[in-house]
């Protein structure tokens, strides 16, 4: 695949499409959009376009198609996989000033948005209505950017992950159409579902110009436990049966005991150095509450676990979960110069014992520093390895290879919820076989030219061939 | 569009790939399987095959792609859009010999099966380990025809359609590849979201062989409630603080007054003629559905409601429901002579007033006779509409065109859980604009001869373009 590369005359059409002040071709604003907050290398953008409707997107498409111009969307840059790289250079389609909220529909707990919008600020607006959009990823990635990778975080145990909670979208193809995929209604049955095929497709088949998203009620009352076990197994075992009980957790996270020991060590919290869940559970009654909290007391004890400590207060609440949402920074902390791979794999529940024994065993074996987190409700782990070097990098990958392979072997994923990007395309043909071909075949039907988001999901074989 | 007749030759090969037994080509067999539940015209299959493996569904695919004969998959005929009348005959490929179980996955709360089975057969072999699969159109429908029509019913409200309920599926192409799609991961990220893009696909781009199904387990507690309200408006406001309220309800039924009466009359239901909500709630502690009842009457009695009857009696319950279950085979029998056309339309909740109101105003204006009744949690509505003969056919058909039309104004659908079939093609345009020919465009990428189930999903001008 030869791209063009872009040109006086280019920059002048683009400027006229989308205004002369919402287009850069400087090195420092191109550098600020070069690269995700993953290991994989910045690449820098030839141009970078900040299109204020989704008209102007579509006339931005339709004329880097007739060129052959890359183009990659860009919302802001928190993905984990190189998502949002450039890796052809070309256009970067900003979406960060595409961030109205358009429509609350409060009656049906909806609401449209441009893409460009954070689920923070955006639940931040939705609180007046006493709504909230669920899923959370932990930073503020956008909306455009969570439905494009199919995000996730601790709350999909509960309410799903982003695939679940969008209804519909208005989608800019490859050739400049605008289309609209989905419905407003919660029940369809008319046709192919499109909408799903273009969220999770990281920008590859078409960039999401608008959102119509499923919201939910902000519980009334919400519990936070924090258990601890003898071994993994018990508290993989504990996450079972927490889910066979109906308990209906909103938050069910495992946290490995080394990582459980720097939090207490280096954050001040009081942990143990075991395996460790952290778990939220909301109601609309206190009595359900309670009686749930007494019932998961119960399950964490016919597990043997060691410590359980439970609150429905706000503030201890909040105290109780700073732990988990701090933790990353605290492991960046604690290793100061150096970076981190973050591997996501996600299995079928019964073969999380197993997957994580295996991943233990591998960083025993290979001596590779590492720290697990899970949303274990999920099956979902990440495999955090700090690198300080290209050594101690290729090392980890070594053995992020292994586990990657392993997690397939299991029935399970290579990405549970941070998407293929640049990092995972190798794995697409041991995890989807025959399948691949037929992602490939609808690629080739809606983007001919390979202008969109070239370089992720596929690896270089299909790209090239 | 031309197919090619099937020839003693045909029949030859075809037999030898599924078995001398697994074939036939009786007019009583091709009778029996000639039309659905639906209104629409018969059709003769040239020959009925019974697979009895994927392999054997992806040969005969292969084999006939290659001869371009027709092939419309069959499962067990409850589907209300004439959605598996073969059409243009050739080979109607029965599922209804590969109904195994061939795998539970209990501590996944998952099942494997094949597509033959019927969903209360299943459930009634998975109350053995405390699961079941929740949706449940009411027929015994096979989990392929509900997995390809995306079929729903009165559980969706809590537990969503079958598209919600589904992880992973085998499924044969038109070229005779067999590929898999989805993963028994609960999350899963890794490239396109090929499952979602075949469920609901009506057997138009590929035949499921096999899927993996999400369970849930069993409720512990269970509630039943009957409401009436002194006009429609306020039943479906309380449809929408229910909603509200975070009550969760696992059905949420609205019947209109007529059909009450005759409830009451023809069936010994103790009713008023009165818009009336059906509810259920699961629970896992007694106190919380009592609290919820509590809050539930509140929530009526705010609305001016006239009836309330609750229960969480297990044969209380099931007699407050019978009404529902058996309300259409109750109005089949008091209009005898009668046949029905039952539409399925489906807005955004707060657009469901309207459309009763429209709905009711039409039937009113045209003096057309029919019956409203609605899984109202998700704004889906069945309109019922006897009719004797073609003139009452035909008037009744004109009403429907603008309930639909009015439905997709609303922002809805024109079909909630039935699927397209043959009925609703001609609405597909108006629904989904540019984005039907992005469908047709899948569809001709991944079956260029048209075998699969033609005259289905897409409206004429597409098919013989």
């Amino acid at each position: 695949m030869t791209y063009s590369p872009i040109t006086p005359n280019d920059i002048n059409v683009l400027t006229e499409i989308v205004g002369p002040d919402q287009l850069t071709t400087t090195h420092a604003d191109r550098l600020l959009r070069a690269k995700d907050q993953s290991q994989h290398a910045a690449k820098l953008a030839e141009v970078i376009l900040f299109p204020q409707t989704a008209l102007q997107v579509a006339e931005i498409l339709r004329y880097a198609n007739q060129r052959c111009i890359p183009i990659t969307p860009w919302g802001v840059g928190t993905s984990l996989e190189g998502n949002p790289i450039p890796q052809y250079g070309g256009i970067t389609l900003s979406l960060e000033r595409m961030t109205r909220i358009i429509k609350v529909h409060h009656d049906d707990f909806q609401v449209t948005v441009e893409p460009g919008i954070g689920h923070k600020d955006l639940n931040r607006e939705l609180a007046r209505f006493g709504l909230f959009f669920p899923p959370d990823p932990g930073a503020n990635a956008t909306i455009g950017g969570m439905l494009a990778n199919n995000a996730a975080g601790i709350r999909t145990v509960k309410y799903g992950a982003s695939k679940d909670n969008v209804l519909r979208m208005q989608v800019a193809l490859a050739d400049g159409r605008l289309i609209h995929v989905g419905s407003r209604s919660i029940k369809q049955s008319a046709g192919y579902d499109l909408l799903h095929l273009f969220v999770g497709s990281e920008g590859t088949l078409g960039i999401i110009t608008e959102a119509t998203l499923k919201l939910v009620p902000l519980p009334q009352l919400m519990s936070a436990v924090v258990a601890s076990f003898p071994t993994i197994s018990a508290a993989i075992e504990t996450v079972v049966a927490i889910k066979a009980s109906g308990l209906d957790p909103a938050a069910l996270e495992f946290i490995d005991p080394k990582q459980c020991a720097i939090l207490r060590d280096h954050a001040g919290v009081n942990l143990e150095e075991k395996p460790t869940l952290f778990m939220e559970f909301h109601a609309t009654h206190r009595e359900t509450l309670e009686y749930g909290l007494q019932e998961l007391l119960q399950i964490c004890n016919d597990q043997g676990a060691t410590g359980f400590r439970a609150t429905t207060d706000h503030a201890e609440r909040a105290k109780l979960w700073q732990a988990r949402h701090h933790a990353f920074e605290t492991l960046v902390r604690v290793h100061p110069g150096k970076t981190f791979v973050i591997d996501d794999v996600s299995v079928p529940l019964s073969a999380y014992p197993v997957l994580i024994a295996y991943i233990e065993a591998q960083l025993a074996e290979h001596d590779v520093p590492a720290y697990m987190k899970g949303h274990a409700g999920d099956g979902n782990i990440h495999v955090e390895f700090p690198f300080g070097d290209a050594h101690e990098y290729d090392r980890a990958m070594q053995v992020n290879d292994r586990i990657v392979l392993k997690a397939i072997e299991l029935g399970g994923t290579c990405t549970g919820e941070h998407g293929v990007g640049i990092g995972k395309a190798k794995y697409m043909q041991a995890e989807h076989g025959q399948a691949l071909a037929v992602m490939w075949a609808i690629k080739q039907t809606l983007d001919p030219n390979r202008i969109l988001n070239p370089g992720k999901i596929f690896p270089p074989d299909f790209f090239n061939g």
